[in-house]
């Protein structure tokens, strides 16, 4: 089958996924088929802001592949492997950096964004590592010579950085790299967290993928509804109510009929938190069912990884093979 | 035998080598029967200050070996590699970057100094690269957990560094690393080039080591001698000319003599520069004859890199082995 290009996209194991990831990964299921797709875990990159837990990386990385493959990623059509498995990441880092000037990576919007934000957590991440992910990420993608890259807007800066670094290199050396496209992933509803602030594991107000019927019963009775609905038969507005929005996601087909019921307050907000729970259910079990009997095989991940690493490194010592030689004549 | 320690050290392949160098090369001579010892060629960091020439790399690194070995460096007893041959040394210096605060790079003194005295060449070296060449060089050390760095003065703060980042590695993770010693190099008279500047290859006021009978007289005869000496019967004041430095280092035996010779203006400075060459060829002579027919033998030094590489990587695996599971559990 002819493919449209070549994907490359990644995740920071930070550990079990959630629903707000959900979106990247349908992406990602889809493009599959389209593209020929490498996908990998970001074990460096995570070093970037947190080496305080990297001892939770491997057990974090093993965990996500199976959120990936239960979620629909198949190592047959994609590959799929860790980052440090192929150390001319390294490489190509390094190389990247003789040619990157240093205004390039201290005007990357993220760079001072990001360092606020974790000064404000009381840790600091201003390490030469940190200022140098995006050129480590230019390296990711133009290892594999990478067409487009799936992207979420914030992350527009580093597929420009990409395109010029890559563009540097082959007007320097030679001309090896092709300049990857930023594809913006098929936007549906954001999902907020249960509180209705941004979901997101440091918020604690999230729904594991796969999750079991417990976690979501509990995680759908905290649900934060319509505040100003006292009695079941006050009229509700569901527009401010984030049970309704999972609805939209979830149960798209009796949206319509339980956002009217409640607007005219013939349901409560335990029976509709019941049907998304329901829903919800539907939507996960299956995903969990998977998840688990992944996770059972012993040796199965692991096996994935390595396959994935022995697939991605022939790729990577090619390049790397016309990389040197660009440089080195 | 038993060995005092590990020592690591390293050139840019610049090309020949000239006469400034080896002051540097006798001490690794001496120091490769008390030390197990690592001797790279620097081909990355040749990069951090001129990707433009990086197409003679390869070329250079040949002739540097060349010189390497024609003054006494062994192969059976040092292992001599190419830093590109062992990619390990660019995860290293990716995983110490995540450690290692931008402010560290910063100050270090060489930093500043150099982009300056660059860019008053009209040559931009503000690269993400540059400003991290002293990490890399951490890298390169504390991968062969080298006990002991040879250095001229200038490089103590980089083993500083280096230390620094061991300590904070074997802190955040694992005691992986040994903290290196700076160990100075004997210092004999450092020479100046024929013009009396500073001897460098960007002034064209060297002689290579092993220069030919010719290259020798003709810089000989350009080296600037006393210039209150008109006839060669004015008395002399050797302690001002460039001939007289050369004679402390290449000829001492006849060294007072001629002096006094200068002094009482008993020898013309055209005699005084024939002994000098008549030195010079003595010392270079043999260096040249090993020089040339370590080039001739076809494929030899590829073969030494390739050794040395295979060795050095034995080592560089070992460790990194070590250190991902420091960091990663
Ligand atoms: S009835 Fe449903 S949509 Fe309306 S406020 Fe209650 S939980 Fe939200
Ligand atoms: S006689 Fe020799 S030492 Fe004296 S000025 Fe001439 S070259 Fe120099």
């Amino acid at each position: 089958m002819s493919k449209k290009g070549i994907i490359l996209s990644g995740m920071r194991p930070t550990g079990r996924l959630h629903l707000g990831h959900q979106n990247v990964l349908n992406n990602w299921v889809e493009l599959q088929d389209e593209y020929q797709c490498f996908f990998f875990i970001a074990n460096w990159h995570a070093l970037t802001t947190g080496w305080e837990e990297a001892k939770f990386i491997r057990q974090n990385t093993l965990e996500m592949v199976a959120d990936w493959l239960a979620s629909g990623l198949d190592p047959e059509k994609s590959v799929i492997f860790a980052q440090s498995d192929v150390i001319e990441h390294a490489e190509l880092h390094l190389i990247f950096s003789m040619i990157t000037p240093l205004s390039w990576l201290e005007r990357v919007p993220t760079y001072k964004d990001q360092i606020q934000k974790f000064g404000a957590m009381g840790k600091d991440i201003n390490t030469y590592g940190f200022l140098g992910y995006p050129l480590l990420q230019a390296a990711d993608i133009l290892m594999y010579k990478a067409t487009a890259v799936p992207v979420g807007e914030d992350q527009f800066p580093h597929v420009e950085l990409t395109r010029e670094v890559a563009r540097r290199f082959n007007n320097l050396f030679k001309p090896v790299f092709p300049e990857p496209q930023a594809v913006v992933h098929k936007k549906i509803a954001t999902l907020p967290g249960v509180d209705g602030a941004k979901m997101s594991k440091s918020y604690g107000n999230v729904i594991s993928i796969g999750a079991d019927p417990d976690e979501i019963k509990k995680n759908v009775n905290l649900m934060v509804t319509d505040p100003a609905r006292i009695r079941k038969t006050d009229p509700g507005h569901p527009e401010v109510c984030v049970v309704h929005k999972f609805h939209g996601v979830y149960n798209a087909p009796q949206l319509s009929e339980l956002e009217a019921q409640c607007r005219a307050g013939s349901i409560g907000c335990v029976a509709c938190k019941k049907q998304l729970a329901i829903a919800l259910e539907q939507a996960q079990g299956p995903i969990r069912e998977r998840r688990n009997e992944i996770l059972s095989k012993k040796g199965y991940l692991e096996e994935i990884l390595q396959d994935g690493a022995a697939r991605a490194r022939a790729v990577a010592r090619k390049t790397m093979e016309e990389v040197r030689e660009a440089v080195f004549g």
